[in-house]
């Protein structure tokens, strides 16, 4: 499994847990502590079975709230017009940690078929740094973890699109792995940059021989033990 | 009216302070409808592998949030010490929906090895009713969903005692399902006489051949079929 050998979600947890000891004691107006899971497709299919989200609900099952917060198809720069109304200013009980997940569809390259969701490297670091900094505005303690685009599997988007569309199908992946590891290392150097800690899942799961099929699921979501 | 002998510059200001405050203050109540899946470790386990509270998430992501209250062992008596910390009276947004799902523990057979959970089925009864008055108090609007408790497969419970404690296993399993059909009869005429729905999962499942194995994990706690 994915967890003995990278312990990606691990790390997940083992922060949260130390996070939530320092805030169990806090108390605070909402009931229990919660988390945010902030994110694209791949966060808002975390609570499919197997999926990490649910995962997070259980470990933390009596003693913090996991929220999900995944958008299908958002980029860095249309997840700032959310912010304002997922955590507002004025919030008396922010969320004690909050994982942001995007730059899968930030890496859809120019003139291939999901170019609507590209976004220039440079503004992705840019609005991932937007983030962090209006998250510790909100609270300077909450632990906010920065998450890396998953690695692609091109034959996998190939094989997707043709599913879908048939002959139709482009000829060339909308995405590429060189692409998507381009924008993780931006994310790792966002987080190296602003303290936060981050999980680099594009390097991670490349470490497992056979990454392509047994991680993810249309070359791009993740399998169940990609999930583990 | 008040706001007639003041100057139009004046009355758009208290216009705009009042709705200011509502805008304000909604802004700091929780972003999204939420349904609280309050219940025993059946509850609990929800979001497990192929739960039902994980499925439910999936199926409201986007329009609402799952929040999970389910805590193991638990009977109704003790569900009503949790109803003043779960649901308080103050709570300017309470849940849309509830799922109360207990009886599992109340029907446990006294002179067995967990009668310290058993609660009579009379006191079973007015512990619904009054869970069910506490939360349409703090929402007349609010949905209630009585769940009654799983049927039980004797077998499966004795087998699951033996590998917990081998030979020093009760003979008898503390559950029988001849009981938890009585619990689930009673939980469905709670349900009836205060107008609520309710899901009779005891005479549900037992309408499929081989419920025992297929949605019982234990005799007692849910397959991923048994989610279904």
């Amino acid at each position: 499994m994915l967890l003995s050998s990278c312990s990606k979600w691990e790390q997940i947890f083992v922060l949260l847990s130390f996070l939530f000891f320092i805030f169990s004691s806090k108390k605070q107006e909402r009931m229990r502590p919660h988390f945010v899971l902030f994110g694209d497709s791949i966060t808002e299919q975390s609570f499919r079975p197997g999926g990490w989200g649910a995962a997070l609900a259980v470990a933390y099952s009596r003693k913090a709230d996991v929220i999900l917060r995944g958008y299908g198809g958002y980029n860095t720069r249309w997840a700032l017009f959310l912010l304002d109304g997922l955590f507002p200013p004025s919030c008396n009980s922010p969320p004690i940690a909050v994982t942001v997940f995007f730059g899968a569809n930030d890496a859809a390259l120019l003139g291939r078929t999901s170019e609507r969701q590209y976004v220039p490297v440079e503004e992705y670091k840019e609005n991932l740094k937007k983030i962090v900094h209006r998250l510790k505005e909100l609270s300077p303690t909450m632990l906010v973890v920065l998450i890396t685009p998953p690695p692609i599997d091109e034959d996998g988007r190939k094989e997707y699109a043709r599913s879908l569309y048939g002959k139709k199908a482009a000829e060339l992946p909308e995405r590429t792995n060189e692409m998507a590891g381009v924008y993780a290392a931006q994310c790792v150097a966002v987080a190296k940059e602003l303290g936060v800690p981050t999980i680099n899942l594009w390097s991670k799961m490349q470490e497992t021989t056979g990454w392509q099929k047994k991680f993810l699921s249309d070359g791009l979501h993740l399998t169940e033990e990609g999930n583990a």
